[in-house]
C-alpha cells in the first residue's frame, strides 16, 4: 500500500481545484424566491409531512434519468421496515372540520417556552460581541399570527423523522444551489448528525461478516461504528489527492473471499474533502476516476462531507501576498471541488452534510441527500429511532439560515469561514516551516478541512536504526515526547482502517481549528523541539520562535532569538515544566 | 387472553395508589444543595466526562447490593463496542500547560450565537402570555465569566454521548429524589428520546429470531422498532390494572420454542403508568407481582415511562367536588405509584424517562437509568451513533430545570401538569357519561396518561349478528363512521402486540391531551352519534350537548337541547358537511 499524502516535496503546493468542470443548471439564489412564490405559501404545521417535489420545483428535474434501485443491496432489516400505522391515520386530518382525538400530542399551552431570542452576528461584522449583532426571535404561535413559517408550538411538538418541512425546503434548495444532483428522484432527509447517518447507512446496507472500503487512514468513529455490527473495513491506498482509484480497483478486482473471510465489498465510505486525518482533498478528476471504479464494481458510496465548506484559499507559501477572496457567490461556488453527489448520474451516492463544522456541532442537525428509495428507507428508520433532530436546534438554525441570512447570507457566512480557516491554516504552515526539521518531518499544506498530517521519517530514529523498538513502540515514544514538550497531537495509527496490518509510514495529526494563533505557533515550536529531542538532533534549523504572533500575516515577532535544541526558555523539557499562561485545552477540563 | 381494562363497570372508579409502600431514604430537595456544596464547584467544560458517583454522593449508596451482571444476555454487537481511541487521548488534556492540537473541535468564535434568551413562565403563573414570565439567559462564555455552570461555548460544541455533565447532575439528583434505586451501582445517561433508547436496548439484548414480551395492547412504535430487527413480540394479557403477572408467568412457563419458532423471551417491554393505548396503570402490588415473575424467569425489564408524571387526581364522578391538590412535594411524591426502578433490587430494569409529555417532545432529550454496566454499553453506542442530545435543547432545559426552577420548581411544574391533565380527563369523562350509549360502549376512567380506551360491544352490531362482516371489517366500518361524524379516534387493532392473532375485543383510543375543552365535548358528542348511527340505535340516551364548555367543572351549557340520532344541528353527517369553525387538527395540515 503506497504511503499517503505528505510524501511529495513541500514546495509542490496544491491549488484550489481549477478544473473546468462546472455543475450545470444550478439553482440560482434569485430563482429560489420565484420558485417559492410559484408553489404558494408553505403552511407546514405540527408533524407535517414534507412534499419535496414541491421544494425541488415540479418540472426542474424531469429531464434527468431516474436513480438506480438498490433492492439487491438492502438488508432484511431495512426491507422489513413498514410505515407507522398511527401516522397513516394522519391522512384523515385533512378532513374539514374533523376534531382529532387521535394523536397523543401534548397541547402547546403546556410548553414552558413563550419566546426564544438568539443574538446572532450581523453579516459583515462576524466578530463576536455586542456590536454587529441582530436578534432572531421565535414566538409560540408565529405561524398562526402570520409572522413566520415556523414557531415554538410546531418546533417543540412531535415531528416527522425527516425533520420540519420548512427547514427541509431550505435544505433542498441549498443542495440544488450547490450540487444539483444529475438524476431526477433525489431527495433529502435530516439526520441527528453524520455519525448517526453512517450507522443508519450501515444498517441499511451491511450485515455481520461484510466488508466495506475506506481510505487507508480514516475517521476512527466510522470504523468503530461498523465494527460492532460485524462489518470490517478494507483500506484503499492514498496519495496527496486522497484515495487512489487504481488502488480501489485493485482491492476489488483481487478480492479473495477466502483470504478475507467475507464477500467482495459493495459499500465505499469516503471523506473526499479535507479528509480526516490526512487533510487530503480529491480533485474532480480523481472523483471521476473513483466514481468510474464504483460503477464498474457496482459500489454504493457514502460521501461523508463535514469539511466540504472548509475549502480554503490556495496556500502560496509564507511570504506570498494574500489572495483576494471570492468576488461573488458564483465565484465561490465555482472555487469549491464538485461533490460526488454532483456527478452521481446513477443515484449511487448517499451524501451526508453537517452543520457541525460551519455552524455548531452541538446543534446535532445534518442531512443526507440520496435517491428517494434510500431516503425513504432512512426516514422510516428515523421514525422509530431518533425521530427528527431537536426542535430547538431546527427552529434556531431555520430562523438563522432561512429567515435572517437566506441562501445569500449563508454563502457569505461560508466565505467568511473559508477565510478564517485560511488564516488558521497559514499560521500553522508558517510555523511548521519555521520550526520543524525538514529532513525528518514532511507535509503537504492542506487545501481543506481542519487537519494537518505530519509525516515522520522514523527510519532515521536511533532506536529504529539499532532495532530496539517496534513501529508501535516508536510511535508511542515520540507521542509521549511531544506531550512532555507540552503539545498534544493525535497518533496516526489511531486512524488506520486496518489496525492490525503492518505499516511502513508514521504520521501525527495536528489541527489548526481551535487553538489561538500564538498557541498554534508555540505548539509547533514545541513539536520541533520534541522531534529534535527524540531523534537526538543538536541544532534547530532556521528557527525563530515567535511568541504572540496574533494573526496569519503579521511579521511582528516579539522575541526573535535563534534557538538551539532543548533550550526553550519557558521550560518545555519535563512534564511539569511547561508554562500555564492561559492555554486552551480544548476538550475535557 | 383475557379482555383488557375497561370491562368492569364504569361505577368502579380507580383511586390513586394508596399503597403503604413508600420509597425509603429518598434524597430530599434540601439535601441536594448540601451534597453539591460538599462535592465542590462543578467545572465541566467542553465534552467533559461526567463523574456520576460524585453526583450520587460517594457514600449514599454503599450499603446497597450491587446490580446483577448481564453479560449472558448482551449481544455480540454490544460486547464488541470498544471505547474511542481518540477520546482516550483526552486523558492527556489534564497535563498543565499542554497545548492541544489534538481534537478536531471548531473554535467557539465561529458559533454564530452570542446569546440565547428564552421567556419561560413564572411558576404560579403558568398560563401563557407576557405577564408572569421570566427570562432564561445563556451567554457564550458564562462559565469562564462565573455566571453559570453551562454556556453556549460548551453546549454548542461536541459533547459526550452521555450528555452534558452539569445537566446529568440534575438528572441523577432528580432520579434519586423520585426513585432512589435500591442497588448501589445505578447510573443515568441521556437519550435523544425513548424511542431511540428502546432501539438501543433492543440492539443490546436481542438478535434476529428472538421474542420479547409486552402488554397485549402496546405502543405500536415499540413493535415497529423491534420487527425490522427480526424480533417478535408476545402479548401478555391485561386487566384494568395493566399487565397480569399471572399471564406473564403463564406465557413464559408454557413457552414452546417449536410453536413460537424462537427461544423463550428474556426481555419485557412495559409502560406501567398511563399505558398507551389502554390508559391502565399498574398499582404497586401489581408491579411487585410482575417483578417477582421477572426474577423467577430472569427477565430484563425495559420500563418506558413517558406518562409517569401524568398521574392525575382521583376521578370521583361527574358531580364530585374537586379534590385538593397535593399540599407538599412529599405528598405529591407519595401520591404517585412507585416505579419498577424503585423496587429493582437486582438492577434488572432499564427505565426510560422523557421530557416529551411534561416539557416538550421537540426537545428530543430523555434519559435512562440502569446499572452502570448497562449504562456503559448504552453510552458506548451513543458515542458512535446519536452522540448526546442537541446542545441547544440541553442548554435550555438545564437552565430551566436547574437554574431557574431547581428541583423544587420542577416538582411544582409537575403538580401543575397533574392538575391540568386532571381537568382534561374529567372533561372527557363527563362528556362520555353524557353522550355515549352505555349498553354498547364501556370504559374505565384512566388515572394516568393521555389516553381513554373505549370498548365497543361489537356483538350487538347488526352486521356482526347477521354474520356479514369480519372483526377487522367491522372495526374499519365503525372507524369510518366516526370520521364521517367528524371525530378521529385510533383503531384498537393498531395497538395489538400480535397483530395476526384473532381478537375477541374491540377498542378505540381517544386522547384528551390536546383538543380544547369544548372540542373534546363536541368530539365525544359526535362519537355517540356515530356509534348510534352504526349500530342502528334510534335515540340518544340522557344526552345533552354542551357547546362551548370551557373548563372541567363548569355546568354552564350554551345549548341544552336533548338530541336524537342523526340530527346534530351543525351537520356532522357527511364528509363535507362538518363545520370548520376553528377546529384544531393537531397534526398534519
Amino acid at each position: 500500500m503506497a504511503p499517503p499524502a505528505a510524501t511529495i516535496d513541500v514546495e509542490v503546493l496544491p491549488e484550489s481545484d481549477t478544473s473546468t468542470f462546472t455543475i450545470p443548471d444550478r439553482l440560482t439564489i434569485q430563482s429560489v424566491a420565484k420558485r417559492r412564490a410559484a408553489s404558494g405559501k408553505l403552511i407546514a404545521g405540527v408533524a407535517a409531512p414534507a412534499d419535496l417535489d414541491q421544494f425541488k420545483g415540479r418540472t426542474s428535474h424531469r429531464h434527468k434519468p431516474d436513480a438506480k434501485r438498490w433492492d439487491h443491496r438492502l438488508t432484511p432489516e431495512t426491507l422489513n421496515r413498514g410505515g407507522s400505522s398511527l401516522k397513516a391515520a394522519a391522512a384523515y386530518l385533512k378532513t374539514p372540520g374533523l376534531i382529532s382525538l387521535g394523536g397523543g400530542l401534548p397541547s402547546s399551552e403546556y410548553f414552558p417556552f413563550h419566546e426564544i431570542d438568539v443574538k446572532v452576528p450581523l453579516l459583515g461584522h462576524c466578530a463576536q460581541g455586542e456590536e454587529g449583532s441582530e436578534v432572531l426571535r421565535a414566538g409560540m404561535h408565529d405561524m398562526a399570527e402570520g409572522k413566520s413559517a415556523f414557531d415554538i408550538a410546531t418546533a417543540a411538538q412531535y415531528g416527522q423523522g425527516h425533520g420540519a418541512a420548512q427547514f427541509l425546503r431550505w435544505i433542498v434548495e441549498h443542495t440544488e444551489i450547490v450540487h444539483n444532483p444529475p438524476y431526477q428522484d433525489w431527495s433529502c432527509t435530516m439526520t441527528v448528525g453524520s455519525t448517526c447517518a453512517w450507522d443508519f447507512a450501515l444498517r441499511m446496507l451491511c450485515q455481520p461478516g461484510d466488508w466495506i472500503l475506506s481510505e487507508q487512514y480514516t475517521f476512527p468513529a466510522a470504523v468503530e461504528t461498523a465494527a460492532p455490527l460485524g462489518v470490517k473495513v478494507a483500506g484503499v491506498a492514498m496519495d496527496e489527492n486522497g484515495m487512489l482509484a487504481s488502488s480501489l480497483d485493485h482491492v476489488l478486482t483481487n478480492w479473495d473471499e477466502k483470504v478475507r473471510g467475507g464477500p467482495k465489498p459493495f459499500v465505499l465510505y469516503t471523506v473526499p474533502t479535507g479528509q480526516n486525518p490526512t487533510g487530503s482533498t480529491q480533485p474532480i478528476e480523481r472523483r471521476r476516476e473513483i466514481y468510474g471504479v464504483c460503477q464498474k464494481h457496482d459500489l454504493y458510496i457514502f460521501e461523508d462531507e463535514p469539511y466540504y465548506f472548509l475549502q480554503m484559499q490556495p496556500y502560496k507559501g509564507p511570504d506570498a501576498s494574500p489572495i483576494p477572496p471570492p468576488a461573488s457567490h458564483e465565484e465561490f461556488l465555482n472555487s469549491i471541488v464538485p461533490s460526488f453527489l454532483s456527478i452521481d448520474v446513477d443515484g449511487r451516492v448517499m451524501r451526508s452534510d453537517s452543520f457541525s463544522k460551519v455552524i455548531a456541532p452541538g446543534s446535532r442537525v445534518g442531512w443526507i441527500t440520496a435517491s428517494e428509495q434510500m431516503c425513504d428507507r432512512f426516514r422510516t428508520h428515523a421514525d422509530v429511532c431518533t425521530q427528527g433532530p431537536s426542535g430547538f436546534s431546527q427552529l434556531i438554525l431555520f430562523k438563522l439560515v432561512d429567515e435572517i441570512w437566506g441562501h445569500s447570507g449563508y454563502l457569505d457566512w461560508l466565505i467568511h469561514m473559508r477565510l478564517e480557516y485560511t488564516r488558521r491554516r497559514n499560521v500553522m504552515m508558517e510555523s511548521c516551516e519555521r520550526y520543524l526539521p525538514k529532513d525528518i518531518i514532511s507535509w503537504v499544506p492542506p487545501m481543506a478541512g481542519m487537519f494537518h498530517w505530519i509525516q515522520v521519517d522514523y527510519t532515521q530514529h536511533p532506536k529504529w536504526i539499532d532495532g530496539s523498538v517496534t513501529m508501535d513502540e516508536l510511535e508511542e515514544e515520540i507521542f509521549q515526547t511531544i506531550i512532555r514538550h507540552g503539545t498534544l497531537l493525535m497518533k496516526g495509527s489511531w486512524f488506520c482502517a486496518e489496525r492490525t496490518k503492518p505499516r511502513n509510514t508514521m504520521f501525527f495529526r495536528a489541527t489548526y481549528a481551535a487553538a489561538k494563533f500564538d498557541q498554534i505557533d508555540e505548539a509547533i515550536f514545541r513539536l520541533g523541539s520534541a522531534i529534535r529531542d527524540s531523534f537526538g538532533l543538536r541544532k534547530q534549523i532556521n528557527g525563530t520562535h515567535t511568541n504572540g504572533t496574533n494573526g496569519a500575516h503579521t511579521n511582528t515577532t516579539h522575541t526573535n532569538e535563534t534557538r538551539t535544541n532543548g533550550t526553550h526558555t519557558n521550560g518545555t523539557n519535563g512534564t511539569n515544566g511547561v508554562h500555564t499562561n492561559g492555554v486552551r485545552t480544548n476538550g475535557v477540563h
